[in-house]
């Protein structure tokens, strides 16, 4: 019985050929010519005004936060249940993290519990697009427009996935809010080992963030001859990625459509195998709301209490299946909970006890986790 | 004329083949084999007690920053002529930075001026080692002691660099202070495009820098199998490179040896092309004080001008040669200026004015560097 891991980085192939590229070039510092590619290739693609890779996910939520001028006091609302960069992010430039509850149908925060915990100090919200689910949108931006506020999406998990709001147009997520931040961390559908992007879709952000990427200073600016030295001009931190990273990358988004195709077919297997179990109250599957699409980031089921997910998991193990929990709540978190002075909740923590992804990756052929959830128990 | 760059990257030969080798094992994100392996490496040649590779050298100041704790209104003693790094990583938690000046045989800050500098508010000293020059560390360890400061080298270009104590024992730079960062930018000996890595000879450190570089989490922990979960326990960003980056590195660290024995070459040959000028007080070559070694990593020139090293980087640019000048002086940056209470910093502003890097690269022949700055004018 072959051991069925929970994740497998998928290779197109051109990986190490564009590294080896990269590295003949003699330029594998940041913003080479594949960093530069897959700025282009993204900013085609999806429409993003100004992508710049970064190290990670995690640093371009940082960036975000210093772009915003996040200062002590300020307050950022975001859902509980999320990776606990999304919240690191803004608590390392002191700011106060409101939790917001996760939907019924969906992890995802609930959107008609956010104006409630808007106050004054509000200055941003962070919506997260969790298993690539867009998040509604409409009532978050028509939120931040009423009360002037920021929204970053965490689209970690959402690249080539789309959100139709009220105009009916099939937007790109991480097009929608001002900023946004992806993730290309080998658990991702495209990845590079680490990594990360930041897409600015408000121009007022463009010049500081490429200071605030290169430590501070000028430095682009001197790159294409618009000042004669750079200097220390504000705050910054060194967020851009080696070229060997980019040129890793870049092999992985010529294949996109290809990956898109292989991850999408694995779900719909895993939908159709499993909805008989949905039917019978065993499981709840993944909800896709009207609005949303589904870019196959992630298979998730949502056992009825933690018992119940435990035993999942461990049936699957002794299958040798590795099926996996997810976040626990963050506003429950050792580090947090002494700083929380918000309300319950629930809908958070059932996820967080309840939720379990099963394995999910390009070579994967779900055949056989299907058919030892379905046995007869 | 062949164009002689100041900087091309050296490849060994097996950094695409390491590449390959970690793509292959399925395991590129962070503190994957190749990770572990560079980690060894430098704690069984250097006998530093922890290493952790970071994206970068700024991300190991900030670590370092975070470690120690840094709060708006704790203030930090460094160099003014350093790179924006040194003091960004600190600028980032609310320090106040105090800059100190060079010395007048060396850019490195002069560290019988620090001692003045110290007010109850003072928290660390981080002394840079300009050119993988030692700072005179005697001086500054006995400072930190009697003021109970921390003090963190700023070892970006340091590697394999050494300081030998009034005890006479020759102990590598980055062994020295409470902790050290490094740099693995394309510019330095051993690079890969861009890295660094945190060096932290207290053992009190150990624990939370595993947190702080694992997005504030536990997950070490929990990977070595001592917590059954992982949470949100501290303050924390990303900091590990992917282990492509560090199988790049490996190479690079397997042939230490040859790259250092190369560069120390070219840089002795520099040296006896250029004494004379020096002797008829054309120009200062570089000091390495009786405590310090000398790691090849800079070959720099003091001029006696402005307008001498104009004179100077344009002569040999129109011998296709590509020389440059180095930092500005921070306490004189548009972002610190406003903030700046100290005093004039006269040997900060000469090297800012005067000093100018020539090429130094291990395929460099650095005869044509040296005919042309000795031609009579």
């Amino acid at each position: 019985m072959e051991h069925i891991g929970f994740n497998k980085p998928y290779l197109t192939g051109k990986e190490t050929e564009y590294i080896h590229q990269a590295v003949l070039s003699g330029k594998i510092s940041g913003d080479g010519s594949f960093t530069k590619r897959c700025h282009r290739f993204f900013e085609e693609r999806f429409g993003f005004k100004k992508c710049l890779l970064t190290t990670s996910c995690t640093d371009a939520l940082e960036m975000a936060a210093l772009l915003i001028d996040i200062k002590p006091g300020d307050e950022v609302i975001m859902p509980s249940y999320t990776f606990v960069s999304t919240s690191n992010a803004f608590a390392l430039r002191g700011a106060k993290i409101v939790f917001c509850d996760s939907r019924k149908d969906h992890p995802g925060m609930d959107e008609d519990l956010i104006e409630p915990l808007i106050t004054p100090r509000t200055k941003a919200i962070v919506p997260v697009h969790y298993a690539g689910i867009a998040c509604d949108m409409d009532k978050i931006m028509a939120l931040a427009a009423k009360y002037s506020l920021y929204v970053i999406e965490d689209a970690a998990q959402g690249i080539d996935s789309y959100y139709t709001g009220a105009d009916g147009v099939k937007k790109p997520l991480g097009s929608l809010g001002h900023m946004a931040a992806f993730s290309f961390h080998e658990t991702k559908n495209i990845m590079s080992g680490e990594g990360g992007m930041i897409v600015l879709n408000d121009e007022r952000f463009f010049d500081r963030a490429e200071i605030i990427r290169e430590k501070g200073t000028n430095r682009s600016r001197f790159f294409r001859g618009e000042v004669d030295k750079y200097g220390w001009v504000d705050i910054g931190s060194s967020f851009l990625p080696s070229d060997i990273i980019a040129a890793f990358l870049y092999a992985q988004l010529e294949n996109l459509d290809d990956i898109q195709q292989k991850r999408r077919k694995i779900w719909d297997a895993y939908y159709e195998g499993l909805k008989h179990l949905e039917d019978k109250g065993i499981f709840k599957l993944p909800f896709v709301p009207a609005y949303a699409s589904n870019n196959a980031h992630m298979f998730y089921l949502v056992c009825n209490n933690l018992a119940h997910r435990d035993e999942t998991i461990r049936l699957l193990k002794e299958n040798d299946i590795n099926a996996v929990f997810h976040y626990l709540s963050l506003h429950k978190s050792p580090y947090y909970t002494p700083k929380y002075d918000g309300g319950e909740l629930s809908e958070t923590d059932r996820y967080s006890d309840c939720l379990v992804r099963l394995p999910m990756y390009y070579e994967l052929d779900p055949t056989r986790v299907i058919d030892v959830l379905c046995k007869p128990r």
